[in-house]
């Protein structure tokens, strides 16, 4: 299987995908909406970095994890382990996300997770990949994406989880669930998110076709918010999350929870269904 | 009865209702959101012609009966077997559906199909109805209109029950559920489908005004998803087909599912609902 | 109190809650999402003019109460009871909602209402405004918002309850419901009416951040259908008005109920919950 990936590298993720759905037939085995390849890293350097400005009580989280902030096991605990502190944390009332690796916010949840794994082992990562998005978009700070870099799959996922979404303006970088394309279904909620963000149709065409929007196509559905040039995301996140700060805590708590609640509720509800459809290649 | 359709002929489809409502008062009728003419046609000449590419998998099913490719029950029934028919085929993966005639891609359903009739016969005409759309919002093949002329009401209904929407470029070309106009309402399945694909809001004003959309406009709002001059419609519906055909069938069709399930599961549990209110003449 | 209300006044409503809420914070009252300011006018002086012209069957209902038509107990009740009159009258088909003042459509809920009054005061206010709103989403009337001055919390809830919205093209004037910048929490049925409206993702982030949007900007967003010269809004609405009652009646009514039944179904159902969330000021 080594062979398998190292080859299919050189394919995109889509080869991978199809190649390793061959190689994975007939193992219990499950499948994920990722695709991002990554070694296993068993060093203990954090995989994120926190930042939190006393002063305006705005946090900045850098995802540190070469080479695309794949969404593993370990990276996941670590940003939800951060994510609870901060929002335990009185002084914190907003949040930053962005990424310290050069064109790439996340490729998204980490394949490694999901194949040749036991069933334990894998239900334990869809769990992480759940907490991460019920922490995010349950969350009582103000969170803003400042995506730098391409975000698929995953990715996109924890973009759409944020309450506002400011993109690097780079037609190369681009951002999506494009989890149909590698023949695997985007789980519901994932599905109820994008619907959230970009209304019914346009998260039908989206999954249906598994579509990557390029930055500038991402604004024109309302993927993101509002692009910017490369190196003023970090600024003009932290000048956009002042105005957030400056609406009462409180009432935007209570608001932002009416909006979210009853899809946060839906998955909570269904933590059975939760477990994406296996689906064969093609 | 018959003098009456022959003159109202002259007004256009409003007319007609508006008389046609007149002279039906009394009975027991019912009245349904269609308002083509059509001569009942009693030969057996095909209204549906079907041509299937075993090398591509795509389906061409092409309405042919003139003058309007009115929605008759023998219509229905036919559309319905060949959709049956594609629909087990193991090599069809991928079906557009166009018209042979100049102009009019359908005008909906055959409204002499709901006057003077039994309700037997009326209650049998709504099930072919139902039962059209159930197939096609459903169908596991990738479905693209190729829109080449007029579509109002349920010409406009089989178009939104499509996966993806060619209008020919001509504003002289119009699309809308325009059932309102007439005076009658459109059921609560048309609506769920609209508002699934242009949203509440356009839905809403669409539909208490009966609004029909030149092609420029209902692309605007989302009604139709791509314009291309008239003589390239078909041969654009077989490139996009292409691209949605890339995708792997087995997840595009889970989460075209996904994506329209509740909706159809909507109909399904209220079938006695279905029936369209009676509405009487302004 | 009476001199934070002359003081914060100058600051605008924002600082006027603030400060209100400071003083309020022991006694049992309840806080609303509105923040104008209005002397309790005790003349029988009405403060809502009807014309109905009954070769049209348009009723123009304008709103008389300087300074700002703020929505208090005494102006509900005699919106409702005019409201209820013309919906009774078979005459009327249309009904056109304006402002007489200069500069305001209406500031929304009258603040006074709801400081330093008793809990069943409270309550008997909050009851009429749901009646309000219940009268005007459900009306069988085509119903049109003329709206020639600014109209943020209550005022943007009644706009958004009628069938259409023409604004004054002027960019000074602002709409939208703006409650959360006041620290305060818009009630479920103001929030289920705004996603009815612009979609769910515009109208969480106009919730959230409790953003007014100018003339141009609600146009952008859906929030308005029309801008028009301010001169030109009551003739437009007539204009406009007159395309409406081309459609058939009661197939509209239908067809209206069918958009709306659900939206005013949840309010009448969970009438305990409408009582807004105290939000304490930052």
């Amino acid at each position: 299987m080594a062979n398998v990936l190292r080859n299919s590298a050189k394919f995109g993720f889509s080869g991978v995908l199809s190649q390793l759905s061959i190689h994975s037939r007939h193992g219990r085995e499950c499948v994920s909406p990722c695709f991002s390849l990554q070694q296993r890293n068993n060093s203990t350097s954090p995989k994120i970095k926190v930042d939190l400005d006393n002063s305006t009580g705005v946090a900045v989280l850098r995802m540190q994890s070469p080479p695309v902030n794949s969404l593993s096991l370990d990276f996941l605990t670590e940003f939800c382990i951060n994510l609870e502190k901060l929002e335990m944390d009185k002084s914190c009332r907003g949040l930053i996300i962005t990424s310290t690796l050069s064109k790439v916010f996340s490729a998204g949840l980490d394949i490694m997770e999901m194949y040749g794994k036991s069933p334990e082992r894998c239900g334990e990562f869809w769990k992480a990949v759940q907490e991460m998005w019920l922490k995010l978009y349950g969350s009582n700070m103000a969170t803003i994406a400042a995506i730098n870099g391409s975000s698929p799959a995953g990715g996109c996922l924890m973009s759409i989880g944020c309450d506002y979404r400011i993109m690097a303006d780079n037609p190369r970088y681009s951002i999506g669930l494009n989890e149909t394309q590698l023949g695997i279904v985007a789980p519901f909620w994932f599905k109820d998110t994008l619907v959230n963000t970009v209304g019914n149709r346009a998260a039908e065409l989206s999954l249906e076709l598994g579509l990557l929007y390029s930055a500038p196509d991402a604004l024109k559905i309302g993927l993101v918010d509002q692009l910017v040039p490369e190196d003023q995301v970090l600024s003009t996140a932290q000048d956009t999350m002042s105005k957030w700060l400056a609406v009462p805590d409180h009432a935007r708590q209570i608001t932002k929870s009416m909006m979210r609640k009853q899809t946060i509720d839906k998955l909570l509800s269904n933590s059975l269904q939760t477990m994406p459809d296996r689906s064969p290649s093609p």
